[in-house]
């Protein structure tokens, strides 16, 4: 990943200098006009933004947080995988030494960087990002989130939720659907149909979760559960597993049995933000 | 619905005849165009194509299933709510009660009859289909599945599995970022996206499904379930639910314990592929 971010600062015309534990591992990048820093000290000393992206924060630590590195007056933006604790104490660390922090998430693979396909996540304080939004708009669709240094890897994790559950949904209709002969590429363009046309309410639902009210102006929740009845059916009689199909169920009638089968969809937000396990 | 669906044909210029047990409710239909059929046997004997949508299949057999009405000649259209089982034994007595049949399944509400937005399914033969396809096509975006007379309702049960997952990880998504101060309106927009984008993945990992080889072109099974772990963290974090994170990473876990860690996501088709549910 961190190959693909020089790439396409180069790639933008930004002088880009380059730093890896192992020096080899930039000789490609040096082949297309980066500078090879000798030390991390020299990397950091090299310009005013500092892009990391390491395998955790303990490397980030273990790397910047010595005596003869200085972060004073560099603004960090660090795009290292972790959760919305780590990135806080981040910032308070790269605060105590000196240096401005932006905690990033990448939504994109190595291939995708430098294309608007690339969603790269930010968040910090918000004059930190706009000082060098021009620049990291080099390696993809660039947004600040909020002054929550957090927010970054919560977005994230949001965000991967919704691909595993379009993913998921579509290999349990995909699972059902190829026990009576239909093969996974003659059902994939209906789901798709259907994953985009329910993502498309998402901004109207909102609505409702922020007023904190829910009427059936579509459909009444009540009306959904028997249709779930139905798809735990369906798999059960195919043979299938039931697990999705009879969470997606549970979910909802606890809502109901919560006297909210009258109303909309989105009132199953009150379920989502209780604790609560599959022991419970 | 039944309003709906006359309305849309009478609106599309087709000569219409409506039947209700309750006559009065035909009275608005009557007023814009429509005949209406003092008996059921009436209705049925006024055209070649009947549709019928009743509140489920044991109300179709009290109403047709009667010596003294006649269904020889007629191509019936049953778009009652049902599962696959239940359409396939529909169409058997149609057929022996000498009409044609087809199963469908209406994916819209009643408002959105008669735009491209409402897709309707039917399952069939594909020569019934046919021959009233241009008249059908009066309700919405129709399409013909397959000859499984029971294939409509499958679709259906599917297709609202996606509906529901869409949602239920917007919520997810919706109910962590509240912890944190997010609104609902602010975070919709980045689910709608990712919901959207993940969309158009399906009909490549479909390939990999159908060929039943699933290199981790993009990324490998056992990457997504570390990221998993961050989700279920943050929920527990933010002292929100866990259990469809936790299904999440359960589903994935046991494919990677399978020993499909290096491959990519779609693989785990042969999980959801196998009976199961979460007492085991």
């Amino acid at each position: 990943m961190g190959q693909a971010l020089a790439r396409a600062f180069l790639k933008a015309g930004h002088p880009t200098t380059v730093w890896n534990r192992t020096a080899v591992k930039a000789d490609p990048l040096v082949a297309v006009g980066a500078r090879r820093a000798p030390t991390v000290g020299d990397a950091l000393a090299s310009g005013t933004l500092t892009i990391i992206c390491l395998a955790d924060y303990p490397a980030m630590y273990e790397l910047l947080d010595a005596d003869n590195v200085e972060l004073a007056g560099t603004t960090l933006v660090n795009l290292t995988s972790g959760d919305a604790t780590q990135a806080r104490a981040a910032a308070r660390w790269a605060e105590r030494r000196g240096a401005r922090y932006l905690d990033g998430a990448i939504m994109a693979i190595p291939s995708g960087i430098g294309t608007a396909d690339a969603v790269i996540l930010h968040s910090g304080q918000r004059a930190d990002f706009v000082v060098h939004e021009a620049t990291l708009a080099a390696l993809g669709t660039v947004t600040h989130l909020g002054e929550d240094h957090g927010l970054a890897a919560l977005y994230d994790v949001a965000g991967l939720a919704m691909m595993w559950s379009v993913l998921n949904a579509w290999l349990q209709g995909t699972a059902l659907l190829r026990t009576v002969g239909v093969d996974a590429a003659t059902y994939a363009p209906f789901a798709r149909q259907l994953a985009a046309g329910v993502a498309e309410w998402l901004p109207g639902y909102a609505e409702q979760i922020d007023r904190g009210s829910f009427p059936a102006e579509v459909a009444a929740l009540e009306t959904d559960a028997r249709a779930m009845a139905h798809l735990i059916e369906e798999s059960e009689a195919a043979g299938i597993n039931t697990e999705l199909p009879k969470l997606i169920k549970k979910m909802a009638d606890r809502s109901i049995a919560a006297g909210h089968g009258g109303e909309q969809y989105p009132v199953l937000i009150e379920e989502f933000a209780k604790p609560g396990d599959a022991a419970h």
